[in-house]
């Protein structure tokens, strides 16, 4: 139990983040999937080549195979003198053997005869009949792939706890896996909290009401990165009915997020809520982060219940920053943490507090060919600074603030964005 | 008619894509589809806020609505006096309106009473009984949002065009949006073309055999994107059967992209294949990209007919740099080119011939706290540099190489790569 509501011992972004990691299990339960539905998922088991690829020596031009060493020393003045012996069809097994001074003639992609180590060009060839003239001397393994070049049997194609990407499929393809192991789609339960919140579909809304952004908003961030959103609704604010309602989610889901509650008595219920459900009870209340303050967390069982604030864009930078990674982890996917590739200078200063974590939404404006992270100006529970934010710029800890021309490092709120 | 197959009269890619374009149509029709499923989708109507958001004067703190001018002045040593006359609870319509010198508690988004144009924040007032000592001056408009000031009736949310992302659908909930107008699906008819390609389920390869890497790799790419990926298989090299398929596609799907073919009597195929199937026919053949320079289009009916070359990498370039804004063109997006945001130092020297567009695949690294781009090495024949390979670095059309610490563009493979 946590002692005093007063005592508000705020943990650092990063802190709050190992403090639940070390109490959190990643799944296990994996499932096999067909090649193309493995986009997005998370590997199960670390997938390796069964065969060697290309599993034969492959020209990558078209020309002629040949042994380098007969070509060495051609030139436009002195040619290189062969024979052709004959020529491979695509995808056809060929059964020629290659000598000194003999050649074969090879279309793109076509297996080389035995004894060739090289491709010449047809652009560097003349050819009369059987005769074929070179002008340029090859070394050996140019314009070919040996059998194993590509990817070597047992080597790791994919490690496990990676994201499957578009090119990894073409990776997969070519050694025919046809199914992936993955886990299981994490589920997800979203409730927002608060007697002002009503569902979307409201119509009028009565003055006071405000409509329910956070549920649907994170939802289409969790669906971007694969989970399975189980929608809660909303719970007006009545400790019995929340400790109902988040007892069900605890039971069918994986992690719960609560939105909302970002009065101090809301806050209050939902601290007692997880205290109730079991322990280990409340992991954090409070995080050195701007906006997100107020967010808390605890674990009931093995599952993580995350408190965010009410105000959407409070409630966004929290899910971005604190609790993707947790849902990575979860996931069972191993880099969970962005490396924030991108920095930009700011287009103007911007002062903050020394001890927060603070993230300023941008949009991205480009000024005389380069790029510049320009602050959106809105009160954090406007839903309009959403639309008109690209990605969030960070004032790390400790700084007080950030002056125009500066670079930052930038969190896209989409990644799609950042191109 | 093409007159000459040696007249090899190479577009920029930028003309190659132009050219395209002035002979398409994008999509028309449209489909209604649920909030969270528009995610990804293309609006095909622009949404307007059919009200004032929020709608209603709103605190954004705990603490008292005041008018605030009776606070000016106020200070620790002098407070300012006020009478509490109430209290709002969240999501209660209230009737009370404030006079001169009065306060009503409101918690952080409730309604304010008539009268007041501000909140003075709880940890800044000494409350006792009806009394109320307030330690800090606030301005009009300060710690609240006004009825409009989110969004305003009328107001556009997001434009015709848009790809909807996941904030978008936080502001869509906001105003009561339930359902959105996007563009159907479009329909993309992949077809892989070479004697030497099987489907990815053979095993084992006999030798000279390659499994089919791009069509999967392509549908990966398109699904990532929202299409809907029409998997025509896998053609010889046979000119009857190849001008069946094709057909097939044309008539079935938005736009067809063959693949393979990349050696002259294939491509010749290609080429005649979209003579024959109608006008207007082949549009240009060579681009000056690398790779990808025997890139192929042309259009039969209003279906454009892409023809990629076979090698994977080649392939996927000329998919990224080429074929993905005419995707997102036919889909009906207003942003088909990226911004190309993501810029950083070269790892190493490279040359790159003048006359050509060059991309070479990057992993991102990092080294004393900067990120870099560190080419891979690879013939563009091996799926393995697209593991490798996290983004492409572009060369630009004129310039011979790149300096090792000297600033390139990038493109993600993968936008979720680059975070």
């Amino acid at each position: 139990m946590v002692t005093s509501r007063e005592f508000y011992d705020l943990l650092t972004v990063a802190d709050a983040g190992e403090s639940l990691f070390k109490l959190l299990s990643r799944l296990t339960e994996t499932e096999e999937v067909s090649l193309l539905d493995a986009l997005g998922r998370i590997v199960a088991a670390e997938i390796t080549a069964k065969e060697d690829i290309p599993g034969f020596a492959r020209s990558t031009v078209d020309g002629y195979a040949i042994r380098a060493k007969d070509s060495f020393g051609a030139s436009q003045s002195i040619p290189g003198l062969f024979t052709v012996i004959g020529s491979v069809a695509m995808g056809e097994v060929n059964t020629l053997t290659i000598g000194p001074g003999e050649a074969v003639e090879v279309p793109t992609g076509a297996m080389l005869p035995a004894g060739a180590d090289s491709v010449v060009m047809v652009e560097h060839v003349e050819r009369t009949g059987e005769l074929l003239e070179v002008y340029e001397g090859v070394s050996p393994g140019e314009n070919m792939v040996a059998p194993d070049e590509d990817l070597r049997r047992g080597e790791v194609i994919l490690p496990l706890g990676s994201r499957v990407r578009a090119q990894d499929i073409g990776a997969l393809a070519a050694c025919g896996i046809t199914t992936v192991k993955v886990y299981r789609r994490l589920k997800v339960g979203l409730l927002s909290t608060g007697d002002e919140i009503v569902p979307i579909e409201t119509d009028p809304l009565k003055p006071g009401q405000i409509r329910d952004v956070n549920s649907w908003a994170l939802a289409a961030n969790l669906r971007h990165l694969g989970c399975e959103v189980v929608l809660g609704g909303i719970m007006p604010d009545n400790f019995d009915r929340l400790v109902t309602a988040v007892r069900e989610l605890v039971e069918a889901t994986d992690v719960v997020l609560l939105s909302g509650g970002s009065s101090v008595g809301v806050r209050d219920h939902t601290i007692d809520v997880i205290e109730q459900l079991g322990s280990p009870g409340v992991i954090f209340h409070g995080v050195t982060l701007k906006p997100g303050k107020p967010t808390l967390a605890g674990v009931v069982g093995r599952v993580p219940v995350i408190g965010l604030p009410g105000h959407p864009a409070s409630a966004l930078v929290v899910y971005k920053v604190l609790v993707e990674p947790i849902i990575r982890y979860l996931q069972g996917e191993t880099q969970i943490h962005p490396r924030r590739i991108l920095r930009l200078p700011i287009t103007r200063s911007l002062a903050s507090p020394a001890g927060r974590e603070e993230y300023v939404r941008v949009r991205i404006i480009e000024q005389d060919g380069a790029f510049w992270a320009d602050p959106v100006l809105g009160k954090s529970g406007l839903v309009s600074t959403l639309l008109r934010g690209q990605a969030l710029a960070c004032i790390p800890l400790g700084s007080e603030g950030v002056k125009a021309g500066e670079l930052v490092e930038l969190l896209a709120w989409d990644e799609g964005e950042i191109r």
